[in-house]
């Protein structure tokens, strides 16, 4: 493996860190670590899931001397309401995302701002959702697909429109079981109202509306989120860029962009292309403008710009105290509520631009689509005035970065696919080649590694080993969110990554061009992956819970985390986790979520802290799968 | 005050509690009295809105070392998000009750079961909601009016229709400051994405999303419910009934109807009356088939059709441990998960007739409604079969009982201030006598008492207290939901309560012939209370802030109790509340909704959890408005 050890390791990450946490001393500034230590030991009820806060005669907390709340809820009636509530709430917030970029769609018009950028795709949709074409001018089609759109989130009668596109055998599986989702946020109000006191306690029922309010999230809102982006934003294409806080530049304005709505943060990628601030900022001595991206919103505009990356979710206060940040510009979602108190330390401005994800301390530009260039604009300008303010004593940046090969949603795995397939022989567009070098045993299987960082576990450090050891073994990477952008900051989306792989997956990179872990986005779009399954099943001819493909999330933090991973498993994959849902103190809601689901839908979730008991696990539940399918 | 002796004291109530408790340790069974003193001391944390489960980095909890969360929210951040989400659970409740009202108002036939019983009603909403009615079919009407109610959950675009019912000075306040109400499920999946981890930090952004999500509510769920029902099942109009445990018969089929969804329990009651099943009941040598009510579906039935109530929310294990129960057929909302093993150690059979409302234990009839009318006479003749199975070593039932005179929606009320309305000089159909006896001060004022029990009080006593005091001070009340029934339990609904009211009231009383208390409904009639306010403001010729009536909710529990109280103070009354809301961790949450409310909307809360504390609040409060008219 000659250049493996062109990593960036963790330990340097953490050295990096450490440089950094200098500084917030020397500022007098706190970070996520100081809050990690007063906030531990947590609430062990609450890490069980046993403390039900749903109405005011409590709240009440489940001990073998209190086994049930005062209404008489018991720790599973408890547990499966805050799962299931979880899962409303990380439903509405990827939903929601998708509903923004809806009303984006619905404002396009051919001056822009926003306009329509992929056409094909929209044409595409509007044939699917039978939106009239022929002759149509693009803006009335796009006008209509949102309206389409828009009533997937409140239609009375009907289920989701993108739930056509799962393999028959699922769709009749999700109507035989009762989960196929209807109305995205009639979903959540169902769970909500389920959960509310005197509700549901039966643990099953929580459990099974939570199946269908993850699957209105993934063949739904994010689905839908990811569609229309490509539609606004262009179908993510193969750029080459670079990851880690050393993509912060000395000598130029830094600007960040950090949420996950790319709407905003598309016209702040343009503005600062715009030649009348580039010049502003020159007639000012700066270089240059620099605009980087952090969470998922550089997951967004790194695959349709090439904008560079400076981290994921547990950097964002690290980019903040390198003293070079001279704007932050947020949209929703992971924003840590620290933010503007850390930016007061610093020169840094730090500004809010959703009414969703309003900050105390920030300054708030409030986002509207019709004027978003001029804010866009506006908030560059910002960036440039306050470069002079910066203070060279507080300023260091680390020097890592590493380059970085990003974009591969399903059209182009399919692209890269057909550059191997011989036309005269076989069909364009299909997934076979995968497939054969899957049967070959040249691919063991696949993973689609996912989520956030979390700080129970040693940060980044679970996504990495775990990475490691799965490429060495021959299983291919899909990855999305803070999980691909950890692969960003060591280097494994680094093509020469494949020198860390085993043979036969370093001859699959090699054939098809292409790193060993495949960055497919944010992660409103593990629907991508969905579809990618869905495929790869329809091609080879099998259920989807056959394929060895499972999901992953070692480090996962949020609701959303929760929703996904049920629809994950409603899909038919299983996956694994490597921190535990907060239902531990319910022996039921333990076995309805790691067996009582593949009962129902095929798919369940195996946990493990520890990274290595994961891979084997993970190894292990694909070779099973490769058993039964004979290969 | 001849007959004011006549009331059934708490303390009555609390022996025949006492006495059913020494049954429940006979029978070796555990009441909600056993879980609060395992249960208690609750988490401060948790009591005080400070405790954070939205994401798996914590639980975390503030502190004076700990000041915010890992994520770096704060005390006001924490309490507003969960405040935030309570009134989304509410509301979610409320609505979904309504949509499932809706889906039995567009089944509806003419054969039935279901038949539209105010076709006046109907098609008064079908003019306001712009549905055909000339020359149409009454059933066509119904299911368009079905369609456009179904909408009002998701419509992509627009306000709450009914919000136009509401003053235009409100209607140009809520669009002015941000809060009219969009799609009700919209608004719930907002709530669900601010308070995701990441996003809305800001206490007041929250608030003002509560009050919007109330609004949805009050001004669309709630009031959507409300009509639907009354088209189905008819306006309730004025009945004499009894209420308290005493209604349970030694010599009948004792099949109890409790919940809060009305269309299952309208079946039952009508299925009690079929020949066939009573001739059934007295083939076995019973008597008769006594249908009694608990919770708000008590209050639904016997307001529409005198069906007798066995009580409140803190009542329901009681009526099992008479042992007299034999059947409980429950719906949805404020079910206590603990009755099943109750019923358990009875002869009394528990069903369960909603996919929203399982319970471990219950025999699950799920409801469907076109086989409703079959389903319920196939519950009533299960509790026929049952009544042997009686062991009369268990039962005791209590003798106390109230005659409770129920049914007073704003159309009963109109109906009698019409009565003392001289047609020649005045406009029938106007809340103009009320006003004027307001004007004169023989009324000082209105309270809408309503809400649930709560045991962090004395059950029921700052109910009792508080009207009691209330009506002795001229003031008339109007009451809803646990609230109505503690009046009835405790005989303040018998018109007879007139003797203890002031000279004032009790004239009023006597001159429209009504008793000092008016039951308006189950809590989902809150709505009634909010046209009620509006229809007195109007007809006054005053802004609703400034007329004197407030909300009062003595005993609240639950979470929808948390988005009435949001519309309430949108609507532009205060709410007197005798339970903390759970936010008093957040100095800013706390002048929120007591004070900073009152600036947006001009209204807020007062809070205290002394009842005689409350009424000097109450009374000082009407006085300050009264002395603001110059009355």
């Amino acid at each position: 493996m000659p250049k493996a050890n062109h990593f960036t390791t963790i330990e340097q990450m953490e050295a990096d860190s450490a440089r950094l946490r200098e500084t917030a001393c020397e500022v007098c500034a706190e970070t996520y670590e100081d809050r990690v230590k007063t906030q531990t030991p947590h609430c062990k009820f609450g890490e069980d899931g046993i403390c039900c806060k749903n109405c005011s005669m409590g709240p009440c907390r489940i001990t073998s001397k209190a086994p049930r709340g005062i209404c008489g809820a018991d720790a599973h009636a408890i547990a499966g309401r805050n799962y299931l509530r979880a899962i409303a709430a990380g439903t509405a917030s990827h939903s929601d995302h998708a509903r923004e970029i809806l009303h984006v769609l619905r404002d396009t018009k051919p001056e822009g701002p926003y306009i329509v950028r992929d056409e094909k795709k929209l044409v595409r949709l509007a044939a699917e959702w039978g939106v009239a074409t022929d002759g149509r001018d693009i803006y009335e089609i796009a006008h209509d697909v949102a309206s389409v759109g828009l009533l997937e989130f409140g239609k009375p009668d009907g289920f989701q429109l993108f739930s056509r596109r799962a393999p028959k055998e699922r769709q009749e599986l999700w109507e035989r079981e009762g989960i196929m989702p209807r109305a995205i946020d009639r979903e959540i109000a169902t769970a909500m109202h389920m959960t509310h006191m005197g509700n549901t306690a039966d643990a099953e029922s929580l459990v099974r509306q939570g199946l269908r309010t993850g699957l209105s999230n993934g063949w739904g809102g994010s689905m839908i989120g990811t569609e229309i982006t490509d539609i606004l934003f262009g179908t993510p294409t193969v750029w080459t860029t670079e990851g880690n806080l050393g993509v912060l530049e000395a000598d130029q304005v830094n600007l960040v962009v950090h949420g996950h709505d790319p709407a905003f943060s598309e016209m702040v990628v343009t503005a600062a292309e715009d030649k009348e601030l580039v010049n502003y900022a020159r007639s000012k001595g700066i270089k240059g403008i620099n605009v980087v991206g952090l969470c998922c919103t550089a997951n967004e505009v790194a695959m349709r710009h090439g904008v560079r990356m400076a981290g994921n979710f547990l950097q964002q206060e690290n980019v903040i105290l390198t003293g070079a940040c001279d704007l932050m510009c947020v949209d929703i979602q992971c924003i840590f509520p620290a933010l503007p108190a850390l930016a007061q330390c610093f020169h840094t401005k730090f500004v809010t631009s959703s009414p969703i994800a309003r900050i105390p301390g920030a300054i708030h530009i409030e986002f509207h689509p019709e004027t978003a260039y001029e804010q866009a604009k506006e908030i560059v300008k910002m960036a440039i005035d306050n470069y002079e303010r910066r203070d060279a004593s507080k300023v260091y940046i680390p020097e890592s970065k590493q380059q970085a090969t990003v974009g591969y949603p399903t059209e182009q795995i399919i692209k890269h696919l057909d550059t191997i397939t011989n036309s005269h022989l076989d069909e364009l567009g299909s997934y076979r080649p995968a497939i054969d070098a899957i049967k070959a045993g040249v691919l063991r299987g696949a993973v689609a590694i996912v989520g956030c960082n979390n700080p129970r576990v040693r940060p980044d450090y679970s996504h990495f080993e775990i990475m490691k050891e799965l490429i060495e073994n021959d299983v291919l990477i899909v990855a999305t969110g803070c999980a691909a952008q950890m692969a960003t900051k060591a280097g494994l989306l680094n093509k020469d990554a494949k020198y860390a792989c085993g043979d036969g997956l370093r001859r699959v990179c090699e054939l098809l061009d292409i790193p060993p872990i495949l960055h497919m986005g944010a992660c409103v779009d593990i629907s991508r992956m969905m579809l990618l399954a869905a495929g790869i099943a329809e091609d080879w001819g099998v259920k989807l819970t056959e394929i060895p493909v499972v999901g992953c999330a070692p480090e996962w933090m949020s609701e959303k985390a929760v929703s996904i991973a049920n629809y994950v498993v409603s899909t038919g994959l299983d996956v694994y986790l490597g921190i535990e849902p907060q239902v531990k103190g319910s022996s039921q809601m333990m076995e309805l979520i790691t067996e009582g689901t593949r009962k129902i839908t095929g798919g369940g979730f195996i946990i493990s802290t520890d990274p290595h008991v994961l891979v084997k696990n993970i190894l292990d539940g694909l070779e099973v799968k490769r058993a039964a399918l004979g290969i």
